[in-house]
């Protein structure tokens, strides 16, 4: 079996480093599953579920302490399941968040774990972006990775082109109503949109749909990605029908 | 003068670490202030503008690139102000957020600078706790904790002791009542409690007031407390009067 490589975007396989994100891996698509990873020191009552899980699924099991190591740049990591890493369809009809140029992992996984929490499971994700599959973000979102569709495009108008019909709220600085107004008249399906964190959405988008902003005082610039995320999500899964 | 010491939470002063926040503190808090250090590479319009305010309220400037890599840990911190760390008194008519034992630094930040941006500037948080006047914080917050009033207590007991009249609303994973059943309701002044990242709050604050869920799918254990934060402190201040 090849040497297994630190995590680049290039590679078509990835780590889920952990136990809790393994185990979600392994309950939620174990057909990605390729090799289970475990420290000498890997033990408790998660590793022995995540052992059964690889086992019933015929995924090979191998003490790996250096691979470890290796490929989650930490001392810490007791087990790590490779996978295969996918391209997945959006569901056509379904709810849509969109993040244009979302370049912080961190972020990028926070949103990921609050979208599943609210009942958004189809994430569009337009290029250039960070990684959803970079061992940091699988982190970061406890695995609900392996819950969600996530597709990568190259441009919002591919995108469009494929669900041509959701309404798009594009969230901005500007935008011409408030939060609580556009939930009030939402249309469905809809697609929540979302701009890089330092820059937002270009102006353009504006004209697009219904452009979106959460009210905030001007003490502060704008409001941290993840957070609009939430705050914007929430409200529209709990519009009044 | 003394050599500036890398900040542990003994110390009587503090660092804004970076332009934009030591800027911040300048436009909020000059009085606080007590040092500004510049990098001999610092250069800029908001540089400028920094320098300016530090003259306006006679801050001492120095060139003082070691202790800016020593204090920020970086070597690409090209400004910080020192400042002397204070005590705040909450409004007692305004509406409170209480974090009980927050112990992420990047959290603390994020839910600051979320609060200011909502309009909730009155933060009570209940040790252990991490501190916010942790040059981490600081930068997390973008500079937001110099338009705050944020208060240590050592129990939850000591806080409510000085804030009796606040209507409690504590955010439980199995609270009675969904977020928007609560808000129908609200009482004023309210304080919102979040318990800590990993653990919660412990139960016997369901007791304490009207306890409050924000209703998420079986999928994740709980949301990120920071996206909390910002779902629960949006619906409170947007509540109909």
């Amino acid at each position: 079996m090849p040497p297994l490589k630190p995590y680049s975007a290039a590679l078509p396989y990835s780590y889920a480093p952990g136990v809790f994100p393994s185990l979600q891996l392994m309950q939620n698509c174990p057909q990605r599953a390729q090799r289970l990873l475990l420290s000498e020191k890997a033990q408790g009552e998660g590793v022995d579920k995540l052992r059964e899980l690889c086992r019933r699924h015929h995924v090979r099991e191998e003490v790996a302490d250096k691979a470890l190591a290796r490929i989650s740049g930490k001392q810490n990591c007791f087990a790590a399941v490779v996978f295969e890493k996918w391209q997945s369809e959006l569901a056509p009809a379904a709810p849509h968040v969109v993040l244009h140029h979302p370049m912080d992992e961190g972020n990028l996984g926070t949103i990921q774990r609050t979208l599943l929490g609210l009942g958004i499971r189809d994430i569009a994700v337009i290029r250039p972006a960070a990684d959803v599959f970079d061992p940091r973000v699988v982190r970061a979102t406890m695995g609900a990775v392996f819950s969600l569709r996530v597709k990568y495009y190259e441009d919002f108008s591919l995108y469009r082109m494929e669900h041509p019909a959701h309404a798009l709220y594009p969230f901005m600085l500007d935008g011409a109503v408030v939060l609580e107004q556009a939930v009030a008249q939402v249309q469905r399906p809809y697609a929540l949109v979302f701009g890089n964190e330092g820059s937002g959405l270009p102006p353009e988008f504006a004209q697009l749909g219904q452009a979106v902003r959460i009210p905030h005082s001007n003490e502060i610039d704008s409001l941290n990605l993840s957070i609009a995320v939430g705050i914007g999500a929430y409200a529209f899964v709990h519009a009044a029908d």
